[in-house]
């Protein structure tokens, strides 16, 4: 609630990745066409060696979008928490840190 | 005798997978409806975090699917190979550490 | 007092990670003797699964420690040029985030 | 019959990797080095992103190390099993596609 209010008055600095929305938005569309393309091989009985290829390159593909998410996140919404500084900057930083591991972890 | 012949005399030893296929094309379906969900969050200006929280899900998720399939490729299409022997079995033991090592890195 | 303040008067405080120096550098040492136990398994002719098994300890542990690190470089060298603002906020986000992208891919 | 058995009878049949042993423990010893040198940079209180690149380094070291005793493993442990056929080469196979997921997940 209180977010969507920020971010009618201020669209600028409603999330880190706001001004390249487009184009996250048209590469996760590319990324759902991919793992479509995957699911009709399995239907089509392709080579698993071939499957298996397709699935490596939509991880790449997906860790690149959220390395580029993270990247603009932390230049954002977490610098924005850092400059205020306090408990906000503290949460801010910690909850960076998990989604950092889950992506090194997945 | 190529593979497509040997697959139009029996579709069932088609593939590793061909048995559990209907299960691995029904977990695709459902992590494409991930990917289209990652998308529409970013349509909605969803928070960052959240959003690489649903892409460390569908990498995960993927992971699963690929090891499964490796693990079915081993099993039958890599096994043949070798039961028969020859050049046939170095090549598909090769393709298949070749494949472990994208899936391992990407 | 800022951290440039207190490292110049104490090298200990330097980075992020000083005032749990001792414990990365306990772990470290313990990850060597583990990297030893491994050569030690293969010059024993130990089992190629053991081994690889040994192997992703040993990685898990250092991406134990990386995450670490990482996390307190954020919360300090980083927060404080983000503090600071400029090019060098700039600058340590752009390395933050170049280091992220290379262990999420290592 | 033990594995130590077969060993004394056949020493370069003992694991996959046997041929290339010395390979492997060389490339062991130089990422314990590697490690002990990270060490060293904590007590020295180098630079946090340079000891991350280091700790990349070695994964990365670890993992070709890994993928390369799995392809060995694949090749001769894993195929002689097939060969044989029976409930081994079932037992190595999901041995071998455990060890598979443990490295893709570290």
């Amino acid at each position: 609630m209180t977010e969507v209010d920020m971010a009618e008055s201020n669209d600028a600095a409603l999330h880190g990745y706001s001004t390249n929305k487009d184009n996250y938005a048209k590469r996760l569309r590319r990324i759902e066409g991919q793992v479509r393309g995957i699911a009709k091989m399995i239907d089509d009985d392709k080579y698993c060696i071939d499957v298996l290829t397709q699935i490596s390159a939509v991880n790449s593909a997906l860790q690149s979008v959220a390395l580029g998410l993270l990247d603009e996140h932390l230049g954002h919404c977490v610098s924005h928490a850092v400059a205020e500084g306090g408990d906000e900057a503290e949460r801010k930083l910690a909850e960076a840190s998990a989604a950092i591991a889950r992506l090194v972890r997945s």
